[in-house]
């Protein structure tokens, strides 16, 4: 069978291969980007869901509009207000997840060959998702503040790209968040170069102490034209549940109406029973204290990561602690190879991602991401312990206390120091 | 703002005007292909939601896999073995509404310029999916037992498409089923030709008499080597609540792993709630009865547009009655044009879908689409009634008797002999 020639543009199997074996019995995954189930405000879902089912079943059920259930774009819109940005429900449709607002802003925006600027590294699912509408992939550089603007200004210049894709606040992978003063210069080149700038924003609650800056959205009523070129996406997936896929998409109009007719080919609306129970459940008054609850936990965890890696692992690896979100972008010292890191934790039962996949081109072969999200802080010990127990190469060289041949400067602790693997 | 290039091979432009005007209040509705809310089994599902929130409430709000929920596909397995079509659970996938099926298989298998066969008329949403993968649309001739075989054999000889779509069961918009023979030569040509054969199978549960022959995937283990050139949608849609979002893809493994791969950057999974809930309602054993009531409903429906399409517009229209599914497909006698018919029935408060539309190029303009699932018997009697009333340019004429000026030979009744319009 001859496939279409736009999946010869992607490639996955490295992450697939790892995912795979992440079912082993045992073990313990910073590998993914999943919220714990344990913070989910399960009773005010169930309360929703049935509130929902018992008032108007008929609509719940029914074919609902494309752009989304009418009560749940003006309770987002609600939403976005409270966060000091001003949308209107009509400025927005709700997608079945964010994933499906980069897959519309693809099939919208890209056509074969479009160039598109994103952070090196950026989400994953962006690169593949772009590619399959055949974007060519630049990526600009970034540090802990950020991608760096002066570069990124350059970039434009030189490529004029169809759009530019960021997230701009605890960054997947790279956990960084754009400072105040990058973000007003960013709308300031959108406006000026009629650039479009998609800011996907996921994260931006999960904030450990200090408020992030503002979102480019909330940021763009200051910087006058900018509103024209931005679109945002955001998500329930990460305060609320990624089990319900209720994302949206802010963008400008005439954008936001090809969106929609694009949306109507791709699954014809969102599931109103998710929506609905999303609706419903935003004027329960709930979220906030969910979200308190959810930012002093992860704050806890990527305290405990933290310590742990600079006390396991000490100077083979080097990192920023994470402000918020959910993850610690790191690398690895002296050049070593992340992939077989990786494949040696695996043996160990703690799993990570490796970098590389994360950057669209001439990837860092030694930087890894790890999650601090799904993992209780006593997991989060015992697997950087074992990736300690990884940097050996062999149980005799770490018993006999010699170095890691892959970390020389780092001696293990003898195996019967850490608790058992599972 | 440049938009992609894809984007300027549609036009939605005739129906989505139509459809805005919908909403006028008193309208009495034969135009879209919405399932009767007052027939869904609320109870049942509102049970099932309540079931999986209860035991499992981590997996259903966490993410999922991208495949689907596994106990929704063993159950969906169960369902098709049911109607005699033997697929593993991991011979398909979920999909968010089988709109995504349709959606999915654009991706993976069209490229721009390929050709595709698909029946005239066929579904308006298939034509604009497809189309946005920049699929070369070839329209093959139908009758009344389904797409004509030979005529299909040549334009595939011909063509040498990328795939041929088909909906064999209760056609939309066409309502005609394609006859047992039919279905066997299509499955050897399939084989012969290697030309993959994609079914859609949305209605195939709704028929009001005797069962629909059995589909092109039941049927495949009959014809030797069709099943690898077979794929096949299915949705919960019609026989449960599209408000869901659930349906399914059955498709050859190469090109099921395809799809699940472009899934995963589509919206990386389908709701697991309302998957969940869907794998629970199956095992209530509720489906079964439910589709009994909805048959006799819809059957009733059926014979009551039927006779009163004959009653009250009689040889102004031709159609040949459907013996399932939701649809009434028609032709206007004399040439008379469908498009300027609704815009006069939409003044008389009463609603349908000119047949342009469905035809991927060389539209019959005098052929339109009228679905029966969503008014009751009243509102059909009162909206057949309606649409004779538009057959008259001016009540004056009407009320001297003279006939319509767009259909001479029909002499519509005084408007006092009717239900005054909401």
């Amino acid at each position: 069978m001859q496939f279409a020639t736009r999946l010869d543009a992607i490639e996955t199997s490295a992450i697939r291969e790892l995912f795979k074996l992440l079912g082993k019995p045992g073990i313990i995954s910073f590998a993914g980007g999943f919220p714990d189930p344990a913070l989910f405000d399960v009773e005010g879902i169930r309360e929703s869901t049935a509130a929902v089912l018992a008032s108007q079943p008929g609509p719940v059920l029914q074919y609902g509009a494309t752009e989304g259930y009418q009560p749940l774009r003006e309770g987002i819109s609600r939403f976005m207000a409270a966060k000091g940005s001003t949308v209107a429900s009509e400025g927005l449709i709700v997608t079945t997840g964010s994933q499906q607002a980069l897959d519309l802003i693809g099939k919208t925006m890209i056509s074969p060959g479009d160039k598109v600027l994103v952070e090196a590294p950026t989400f994953l699912a962006t690169i593949q998702c772009f590619r399959l509408y055949g974007a060519d992939l630049i990526g600009a550089p970034i540090d802990a503040e950020g991608v760096q603007v002066d570069a990124l200004e350059q970039l434009i210049e030189q490529h004029k790209p169809k759009l530019v894709y960021l997230i701009p606040t605890f960054g997947n992978p790279s956990g960084a968040t754009l400072s105040l003063e990058r973000r007003r210069r960013i709308l300031e080149i959108a406006a000026r170069t009629q650039t479009l700038v998609v800011e996907d924003d996921p994260y931006g609650e999960l904030y450990f102490g200090a408020k992030p800056p503002p979102s480019l959205l909330s940021l763009s009523d200051q910087v006058s034209g900018s509103r024209d070129w931005l679109a945002h996406c955001g998500s329930f997936s990460k305060i609320l549940s990624p089990g319900l896929r209720v994302g949206w998409l802010v963008a400008p109009k005439e954008l936001l109406a090809k969106a929609t007719m694009c949306k109507q080919f791709s699954d014809a609306h969102t599931s109103n029973l998710t929506q609905a129970t999303a609706a419903h459940y935003l004027t329960l008054g709930r979220l906030a204290p969910t979200l308190d609850k959810v930012r002093a936990v992860y704050a806890e965890r990527a305290g405990v990561m933290a310590q742990a890696l600079r006390r396991e692992l000490g100077d083979a690896i080097e990192f920023t602690a994470p402000q918020g979100g959910m993850f610690f972008w790191a690398r690895l010292s002296k050049g070593r190879q992340a992939a077989e890191f990786a494949q040696r934790a695996i043996d160990k039962l703690v799993a990570f991602v490796p970098g590389a996949p994360f950057y669209a081109h001439d990837p860092d072969p030694s930087t890894l991401r790890l999650s601090f999200a799904t993992a209780d802080v006593g997991k989060i010990e015992e697997g950087i312990g074992r990736l300690r127990q990884a940097l050996c190469t062999t149980a005799r060289l770490c018993g006999t206390g010699l170095s890691s041949p892959l970390y020389p400067g780092v001696t293990p602790a003898p195996l019967s120091a850490r608790s058992s693997v599972g």
